[in-house]
This record gives C-alpha cells, structure tokens and sequence, in this order.
C-alpha cells in the first residue's frame, strides 16, 4: 500500500489587508536586480490603483494582465513562458498569481514551463513534470476553486482538458486577503462557491476518501451551508469565511479525487469553452442520481441566491461533438474511480453521458 | 497591520500503515554515507521490532531511545547534539523523532540547535533562531499536542518553560500513521487528547482568533466530541480522528494562541516536574469562570472514561514555590492576552494565580 507524499503549500499569510504585505514578501526572495518579478494579474484589475499601486515595481519587474473571459490554454502559457524568457536578462525571480482560479493556474503552468522544456500540453497528466518550477506565489482575488492549495494547474490542450499534477505544481507563498473578494459580481461569486461547494461533495461522496480529506471537505461543507443558506453572516464574515472553505475543500481533494461533475464540465469546457465554475453548476444541477442530497442542496441555495442557469446548451450539437465531450470526460479515469469504484465503466456509458449531456 | 506569514509543513502522509514508507522517504535526502539519518525514538518503543524493525539503518544511522517520563529540557537538547555531532562525521543528512509531544520537540530542538550556535536555552523565545535547521520529520506515536506542525518546540530551561518559536522550527515533512497510536495506554490517551481539546477552547475563545484558525479549530473541538463523548466508532476510526484533530487543533494555534491552561500548566511543569498532558487536565478542571462550556464538557469527558486527576499537589507548597509558578505563568504575555485582552494584568492577578493553584 502507498499512500501519497502530498506536498503543502510551505508559506502562507491570512487576513484582511494582507496584500499590502506583498512586497515585504517578495524582496527577500529577489535573485539579482536582472530577475525579475513577474505579476500575472487577472484583468478585471486593469486600471485599478487600489490593487496595483500597492505592488512596488523595481528593476525590470512586470505586470501582465491575463484575460479571463476563457479557460487557460497550453498554447497560452508556451507564449506567455516564451515573452517572459525573451525579455528577461535572466530566469525571473518569480511569478506571482493575482486573480481566480484561471490566473492562479496560469501562474503555476507559467512557472513551471521556465524549468522544463518542451510544450505545456507534454506535461498534462499526472507527475510528468521533470524539474522544480521557479518560486511562484499565489494571491487569490475570488474563492472556490481551491487552486490555491492544489497540485494541479488545469489546461485545455489540443486534445485534452487536464491538469498538470505533480508535487512542483503548489505555490510556494499564498496570500489569503479577503478583501480581494470584495467586488466580485454575484454570479460569478455563486459559481466559483459552488465549485468548493462541489468538490466537498464529490471528495466526501467519493471512493478514495479518508479521514485526511473528510476532516478538511466536513469544514468547508459546512462553511459553504453557512456562508450559501444564512442571512446572519457580515459580509466580511462570509468572505473570509468562502476563502477558508476554498481552502480546505482544496486540502481535501489531496488524498481524494472530484468525480462525476468535474468529469462532464470538463466536457463542456473542452468542446463549448464553457468556464468551470459556471459548467460545473450545469452538470451538478443533473446529477441527483448520483448525488441526491447534494444536488438537492444545491437547487436549494441556487433558489436562495436567484440564479439562473442557462438552459439548452447542448440542443444544437452534432453527434460528433457528443462524442468529443463524451471522450474527454471518460478520459478523467481518476475522476470515475473514485465516484463509483473500479467497476466505474459499467455505469457510466457513453450511453448514460449522453443522455445527460441532452438535458442541459 | 502586520499579519504573520506562517510556515506550514511542506509534505505530509496520512494512511494506516504508511510509517512503511519511512526509508522511501529518507532515501533521497540522504547527503552522503557520512552523513547519518538520527531516529529519537521514544523509548517506549525500545525492543519493539514491529517498529524499529521497519526502519533500515544504513552506514552511519542511529536510532537514539528517548525518555520520556520527564519534560524536555534545554539541557537534555545541548547534551544530545553534542553528542550527535561528535559521532558523526559529516553534518546529519537528518533527525527523525518518533514519539509524542516530547519526542517531536526534542527532534525538532535538536534539528534547530546542530546548525545554531551556542545552548538551546539562548533560544527560548520568539524568532531568536538565526540559521534554517537540518531536514526534520515527524512521526507522531500519540495524538493531541499538535507538535506535528506547530511553529515552536516546548523546552524547560534553567530559568522558564518556553518554546523556541520559530520559522525553521516546522518539521520539513510528517508522517501522519495512525496504527502507531494503537497501543497508547488509556489515561495517557485522554490527558494527550485533551491536549488538543483545550487547545480548541483557548484558541476558540481568544481574543487573537480570525478565521483561519476558527475554522480549523472548529473542525479539531467537533471531533474531539466525537472521539470522547460518542461510543459509536470505531478504534481505528477514533484513531484517525484523534490524528486529525491534533493535526487541525494545531493549526488553530498557528495564527491564535493557547490560554490560561496553558500558562498555568507551564508553572506545575517548571516547578513540579508535571507532564504537559495531565498538568493541563489538572489545571482546567479549575478554569470553569474562565472557559465555562468548555470546562463543563471537559467533566463530563473525564467522568464517561473515569478519569481520576490528582489531587492537592500543591497542598505543601512554600511561598516561594508558589511565587515560582506564578512568575513563570505570568511571563507567558501573549498566553494571557490572548485569553484576557490587553488589560489581562488587571484580571490575571497574581493573588489570583495563587488562589488557583492552592486548589489543585
């Protein structure tokens, strides 16, 4: 029996107003006044001095703001990875992360690929990743993908989307300032929640569960009720709060696995580019066949918070786009063990997929 | 406003069994044959080969029993790296303790003071530690303390009780295997477990709490619960759920503080010789106008497991004994504000402290 050596995130500061502590943390970790620091940024952040004029600039460092209006790319990180190698006197000192789980993953792909050669699409999968990546810092400005504490980075590749999963993957400094958080519009808020919101219960539902996981995916699963179905909570309260159950429901999918919605909204995203927080929340919608109570839950806080979930996005394909969503989600075979055990294929056909990619 | 940035352990193994990998782990951070692996090893497990016999000495590698009837000592530290490195001939590749709370401090004092000149007692204190110690792993035998991944290591000295707190003082890597628990006997169990249940209750009701530490500490207080009130599990399940809590009761003190019991706990410890587990029972069991629900439930677990505590151990103190404890209590400020506020010297009277200790 093995059981895995899973790396945490080494360095870590909590609280309100922490990003102002940004510098303070990176000059130490300087290598020479020709490497530099590179700041990835999520832009919505463009033109925003509350955030940006607190990180001091020196030397040849850089701000580059990172669309996120799509999932992120292999063939986005090659060309960030070669624009920054291209203009720098010598290997950056580091890549600091500053957005949602697209610029948290950007930043760990980016970081990387400084060290390891070849293409970021080679390194999709599971500990393929040869050499350790440069110092890389994440700082959160939305909770719930947990990909502050995870080993992974997810990508859409040419023929896949997966992560790259490996012990190099986690930032070495995370960041955790709620206050980051505090403009995200709601929808948005709703559906990066709900990806925490999802990953408790398809850790805590799963196969591979131990008591590691389930302690940490109890926390957040309970934060996620508080902070989605009580009115109680400040608004304060109930963001530092989403930032720690982001965070533990991240811990808890070390040891375990998400399943069947994080399988099918990989699907979407893969043929339809459909984000994740937001794919994830129509696939989980459907799934009270494997999840009742979750998904139950669920409709309810989506009633609470007045979402509406677009409808009817798969009416117009081709059966060969079935197909392509069917294979990309069977792919994720981790995924399917740990939701339904090793026997997995006898229950989730590409018949059954199908039928549930037509609901949505 | 300066918010601490927190050292985490950077690798950790949960499983039943995995103390198996033990050698798998240390093989790549072996530095060279002159640089032996150091186990302490609480001596406990001396003669025990269903331990000691999975542990693969190579070259130099000692395994050093450790006491463990007494607290550790500042001295017992200066004594045991002296020793180490006159018996080596290169640097330790590294010091693994397998124990509890006494052994993991030892393990990680000693890791601290091979690369920090001059007694472990210049040390005790806040962030006095100027050199990054060698690799260090933990390897709890007895769940509660938390000294799997605190920040500090808890020394008597010729002058107090007080942990040297530092950054390099987190062990490098854990393994979290709860069949070494299996064994534990009974009484030691309960007073090592609420170890952890107070640590819950100071760090719950302090006043340096923030979220981050409520959450985990939330999480370690509701498993504690059901490890001593619900009769319902099973011994491994118990096992692993005591693991947990003390791993997340742990972090809960990360960026909170222990209290009273604590602080009061220090000054038996520095003048009697009282181990911290018991000597923290003894003194909470009087704390009820300082941690009411938690002192209540407290009672109600020590009766379920009929836990007799002993009784007037201070009944034939001198003054000056008395005037020991206090001093050393009281000199533990960030205990006390944490439990009282900034003005806790108007509360935590010295009268007061000795009205306390007359009853135990």
């Amino acid at each position: 029996m093995n059981y895995k050596n899973f790396p945490m995130v080494p360095r870590v500061i909590f609280g309100r107003g922490s990003f102002n502590q940004i510098n303070d943390v990176l000059a130490p970790k300087r290598k020479s006044i020709n490497a530099p620091f590179i700041f990835l940024i999520d832009d919505v952040f463009r033109g925003n001095p509350w955030l940006t004029s607190r990180i001091e600039l020196a030397y040849d460092d850089k701000i580059i703001f990172i669309p996120t209006k799509e999932e992120p790319k292999t063939e986005q990180i090659d060309t960030l990875v070669e624009e920054i190698i291209l203009q720098a006197k010598e290997r950056p000192s580091g890549i600091i992360g500053i957005g949602g789980g697209t610029v948290l993953d950007i930043a760990k792909a980016v970081a990387i690929m400084i060290t390891n050669s070849g293409e970021a699409k080679d390194y999709q999968g599971w500990d393929l990743v040869k050499n350790p990546a440069i110092y890389h810092v994440g700082i959160p400005t939305i909770s719930g993908t947990g990909a502050e504490v995870s080993r992974t980075t997810v990508l859409t590749g040419p023929e896949k989307k997966l992560g790259i999963n490996s012990d190099f993957t986690p930032f070495d400094q995370v960041i955790l300032d709620s206050e980051l958080t505090k403009d995200v519009p709601k929808e948005q808020w709703f559906y990066t929640g709900m990806d925490c919101y999802i990953h408790c219960i398809e850790s805590l539902t799963g196969t591979f569960l131990n008591e590691f996981s389930k302690s940490y995916g109890e926390k957040a699963f309970e934060l996620c009720k508080q902070i989605f179905l009580d009115d109680t909570l400040s608004k304060r309260d109930s963001q530092e709060k989403l930032m720690m159950a982001s965070w533990h429901g991240g811990m808890s999918i070390a040891y375990s696995q998400v399943g069947v919605a994080h399988a099918l909204s990989y699907g979407l995203a893969f043929l339809l580019g459909i984000k994740h927080g937001i794919g994830n929340c129509i696939v989980f919608d459907h799934l009270e066949d494997f999840y009742p109570e979750g998904v139950a839950l669920f409709k309810k806080m989506k009633a609470k918070h007045d979402i509406e979930l677009p409808q009817g996005i798969c009416a117009n394909l081709s059966d060969n786009d079935f197909n392509t969503m069917i294979k990309v989600a069977l792919g994720l075979e981790p995924l399917w063990e740990n939701a339904l055990g090793k026997n997995w294929q006898n229950i989730a056909t590409p018949e059954r997929l199908r039928s549930l990619y037509e609901k949505m």
